[in-house]
């Protein structure tokens, strides 16, 4: 009897015949799982020394298999071969053979490709989830940067895409940095789930030798191991998750985004692009488009849909592996490739923005930008809130249909508008209104630096 | 003035510089757009002809440009460079000015990739959508071929996947069937939509050389020309639409896998799948799993997830081409790649199934499948039906606490469950079940003769 | 033997006991499918004629049951109780009893709950679809409208929210029209899918008595029966089409209303929206917010949510009925009723729309706007477009640096940076421009014009 | 001057008219956020403290308006009024005007309903995310409590819905645990993200008046305040990830649901259901149906698509406020309220399951369970496991195509089919199959009895 008539192949003594092309087609995950073939060596090594430990392997047979694998290593490390392995649990396993023989079919004991795919997918999203979180924490370091810079710099903040108040341009950046540190916290958070060992787990039933998944988590550099067989090898809400919070921080990439090309059109003008990270049109020859940022958009509905995708997968599912289940790394793969192009661009991108103080200044002096701070002088006065927002109201009307502006209205008017008002108009201006909201978060310029001291701290070092 | 300084780019003039690397590889889409390149050679061709028409290109030029472009074919036709080029058009220049020179510059005259890429990509749906519903019809063929095999086997069919009454097996196989053909229809109504020819839009604002665009939606096989340019080149509805309608085909899919991958247990046991669309097990020697199956339904999540993407892409954006419209041909290859891997495989699974007489014999001796018989009994001696069912409810439930059956209880217990059994109880079999229900849609043998006439005809020929 | 111990629940003889409360809550439909009663009844009165027609009632039978459904419905007409019972059958059976005792009983001969449900949602769908399309018909004709009345206008039109090229204001506004338009076909096509009547399917295996169930179809306004009962208690897939169309719409709608948020700015200021579609700010007195527009872009969001959950909810499950299917109705009504909500103020706006004339000719005095139109002219005179692209390309450059505009550089400049324009520099303008692109769908006058009457023939009479 | 002309409008002052009915329509928001009545009162009893803390009122001020707020609760613990108002802030200001007259108006200093409603939704949200914790916590109890008491019961385990391996029956429940915990800690660590106060941000600029934001942190049980005021006013992170979270319980009560829908299935007969937890037929006299169950596999499609949409909805916006996120609410409301409903009718379906230990008996005779096994024997006998995986598939087909089983086969040709049976077939059971596999997270006795433990550590006391 041959006991591996099919070296490619992990399975088939059951079987009378081949599976036939189109299914294999269809089966056949090494194109997607090719990426994870230096994890699944590794995770390969410490199963090894796992089997010595448990007395299935030899001290002879353990430093063979580990020879063996790291030479599989060096071969594919020149270059991932164009194979028709099923996948790269195949691949591994067949170059194995071809380099020590017999022995390579010690290796897969009291293991299955259930618990090891899981290992090795948990261990791509270790590495691959702190390369994420230095990526973002970079954009946000440019973030702070240049809103150190523009400090003093004031604008017109919006809410509904209507001029709301005057804010420091410093605060309207940050603003942006604080959603991407929530990003990172969830990102942490989603990782220490993730590092939760699921080898020896088996197929379902756990492993028939007493390998120490202890020594084997620590070994591999996991936080802890797996409590239940069958959970192990069915749980993919560590993708869900992975990929919800990649999804959500595509979201803020394109909030970003939005506001960066709403203030760098022709008509807001207040952000200039760095030239090299806009891109002209084949017909329209002044063309400078922002399409960088327009990405960061569409990247973030495909991101979304990526999470609806893997949540998707899930439902109905019964317990344990199904082979739906091979469709998460395709999701956890795009979502986090889609990442790793859009936050360089976009921190590049933020480190060459400049403002246009023309345009801001003009801006500013839209005076209904400080129709709140005028109501606020009201109430200072002791008058209702509600009373105030009334009469300043009222003279916007009046100033709307007379042609004019707030400020520009006569005294007269404005004692007409409120007693308050009869010794004089108020005198207001976008920076006193700004350093009037000294609360924490606040857009004087005091709380603006304890802000961006706070942001610094949330860096780190 | 050197008219293309930077020969592999559709724009430039105007920069001073060259796009950043982080930019050039976030918005380079050649590696998806690639798959295009057929569409835009012919297109271009068509667009070289419907100048010339327009006088902007003389006979001798289009000559040229005509013999420039099929040798650019030529040339791809041998395999599709890895090449460095932003996107497909910008690829297909290049290669145009490298067999004709500076003519290639006259061919995008009073066109954009706007107009361009959203023309190619209709092309390609166009083409793809037929093959698409080729394939979705060999699966429907499939399937009928199996009903009529399978016309006088009864089987226990389930709602709540608890047995509900008896069926023909060709009955339940043609349940499939039908969505399918919606499927076919919706596919050919969304067709209708992608047969409208943008090109003749430009980036905006139309064409400003007197093109015959009606002769060009001829040429191309466009059933017409856009209204308006505008929505031209910023409309992906119809990518929606077929994104969507993919999803919709992939659900049934999944819909018939469940049932495939259920009646398939060992539990179940009503149908065995061919063993060349089954796969073992890395660890357990005993296991066929029905992987193909399991895809399809994982497969349906996935392209649920794009369907929910194609429609994000699009909230919120302004009217006319917005760079996030890049990410939609991502959408709508993996789409239709995905349904190309699970049609064929399921097809064939479908066409090698087998049904297993006895398991089927044995499941559907449980008489309560009859019990809406029972009460039908009744019902044609004038009870009413709402009597009648908990008249044969109540029995059923002696027959449970008593451990018997429905029609093993004696007939003193049937004639005090009703007067109207006081002549006996009455002689129900799966057989004269289904032959009563003779409505269309029903399971009477006649009833599923004439609707797998209706499904031969559905088919065509 | 108590035929119906408990007259508010269709089922229960079987059972030794009563089901959970909180199973109960979880289970009862009541408050969602109450929507449907005005179906339920009538499907129901159709079908105690089919009945008679079967031979199952008499006559007398038919009328009294005719008689307490029309007493019925006028019970309800007068305000849906809040009742206690499972779902909307389960209401109109136990109302029945009250009018007309036990006769009701007959009522649900041959007649499932699953035939019924679907029946009547689709009768539901049938009649709010056509609403549907009427509400985006007005809509479409408020958009015509505003278009003829602008047809004159000239504004910038964006790609990339960058100033493009310019356009006549009716053919920006149209370009939304066409979007509708085809999302009106669709609803069209997806309602001849709705038209197929699944009553007389029973639970699954069709109905025992035999009723003609074509005569039914013509009765209840459908166009045709289903052919496979099981399909048809278990089809869902017209919900889904159904709503994913609504999301289309509302993604339509999401468009539509950022355009004219973006060019209702202050910074834009192209277009004013009637002030009785706007809202205030509890906090500033100035703000007079798009709300009603924001509020599409949101709803938007919600409905491409909808679509995305009715393809996961039959996403892996069996054919025939499951209780799954219960979830798509609140899908289906919740996203008809956001666009009953959005349709008819989103109409009312761009009814009251105005153009800020003065703020749209200072916008066209951009002559960068004329780019494209100035290679043309080289084009014109025998210029590859590529050169001509890259000539204008860099005189843009020259003048940005110089701090003039294009059409402002000397002759000098215009002459050196091509010989064609030794002769002078070109005249254009935004007129010649617009009048340069007369093919179909372009924005010459009379392109519009067509495009307009075009517009209208979609609209009907 | 009447500086409250519409007391029932928070704003007004500048309009020359009111809102068009359709708009009203479409933008009353009280019918969802009615909810948050307490909340909003308590944020502003909250807030009248800090206001006086500023400055801004009197002591007396204080009171009245404390007294006002209290009057408004009790009238709306009364019931909810049906009342017209935009949305529950101004509802409740008008109710306060109704109380306390002209005072009511300085409530609304410094703050604006943007950083208003973010307060009140994270108060609730952090109440009933402790309550949703809860109640996933008595589910997790439930599971170890059934668990427990079937700790000695094995049962074949599935992959690919085929028999697997024997596993204890607790093993297999508790595998539904860990998912379980995991979400709790999700919820957990999100509830952290939602304790972050944005009151004192007013509408995007902070609050003008020097209120102490960190004592009304603390007043109102939030563990820090937002650092940014744009930020504050515009960040729907928390609402994406909560409506995540639950989306992702959603999915483990649908992957349980299905197990226990597939397992008590008439064929598989594994697990009885409750009775009470079960609901009957309109139709069909015997059905007990899984609604319950199976409603928990349709809403957690319905919760995957409120997490699509809570990720649309914020893709592209700009920063801070705009009006789409008013339909958060819904999703976060929705999503909660499916949970309440799902969670305890699948506890109380879980205490109440039975197995059916003759059926189990029966599945475990399939020796093919065992195949597994059978090669780690050949494994303790130093044969590559690859080699014995062959060697066993080889007995596994001989024993099909003699219609006999593993175990039946004859010595003979075990020692056949490898060397190491020349002794003897090994002596395989169920019993010692799920002894061998003591590792962690294995199913020996003594491993699920230390999982029962960690579970009972993980439920807290």
């Amino acid at each position: 009897m041959n006991p591996d008539p099919v070296p490619h192949r992990l399975w088939g003594g059951r079987f009378a015949a081949a599976p036939a092309p189109t299914l294999e087609e269809l089966n056949r995950s090494l194109p997607v799982d090719i990426r994870l073939w230096r994890e699944d060596v590794e995770a390969s090594r410490a199963w090894a020394r796992a089997l010595a430990g448990a007395g299935v392997l030899t001290a002879d047979e353990v430093q063979r298999l580990d020879a063996g694998l790291a030479a599989v290593a060096a071969r594919l490390e020149g270059g991932a071969p164009d194979a028709a392995d099923e996948d790269v649990h195949t691949l591994i396993e067949r170059l194995l053979y071809e380099e020590i023989g017999a022995l390579a079919g010690k290796l897969h004991t009291g293991r299955s490709r259930n618990d090891q795919v899981s290992t090795d997918a948990r261990l791509w999203a270790l590495r691959a989830g702190a390369d994420l979180a230095q990526e973002v924490r970079s954009l946000q370091r440019a973030l702070a940067d240049r809103a150190e810079a523009w400090l003093d710099v004031l604008m017109p903040a919006y809410t509904h895409m209507r001029r709301a108040q005057p804010v420091r341009a410093a605060h309207w950046l940050l603003a942006h940095f604080w959603g991407m540190q929530r990003d990172r916290e969830r990102l942490a958070h989603a990782l220490e789930r993730v590092s939760v060992l699921p080898l020896g787990s088996g197929a379902i039933a756990g492993c028939a030798f007493p390998v120490d998944r202890a020594a084997l988590a620590r070994a591999l550099g996991f936080r802890e191991v797996s409590q239940n067989s069958i959970d192990a090898v069915g749980d993919r809400d560590w993708i869900c998750e992975l990929v919800f919070v990649a999804a959500l921080i595509g979201t803020h990439l394109s909030r970003l985004a939005e506001d960066l090309i709403l203030f760098s059109t022709e008509e807001f003008g207040f952000v200039r692009l760095p030239e090299a990270y806009t891109t002209g049109s084949s017909l329209m020859p002044q063309k400078r488009n922002p399409d960088g940022l327009e990405l960061a958009r569409g990247k973030a509905a495909r991101l979304a849909g990526a999470a609806a995708a893997a949540l998707g997968l899930l439902k109905g599912l019964p317990s344990a592996y199904q082979k739906d289940l091979q469709e998460d790394k395709a999701l956890l793969f795009e979502s986090f490739d889609a990442l790793a192009l859009l936050l360089p661009a976009t921190r590049e991108t933020v480190a060459g923005l400049e403002l246009d103080p023309e345009t801001l200044r003009r801006a500013l002096a839209d005076d209904s930008l400080l129709a709140t701070e005028a109501a606020d002088v009201l109430v200072r006065a002791g008058v209702p809130f509600r009373e105030a927002h009334g009469a300043i109201g009222a003279l916007l009307r009046r100033a709307e249909s007379e042609g004019t502006s707030l400020l520009e209205l006569p005294e007269s008017v404005w004692a007409e508008a409120h007693p308050a008002f009869a010794a004089g108009k108020p005198r207001l201006s976008p920076e006193t209104a700004v350093e009037a909201r000294s609360v924490t978060g606040g857009t004087a310029r005091a709380a603006v630096v304890r802000q961006l001291e706070a942001a610094r701290a949330a860096l780190g070092r």
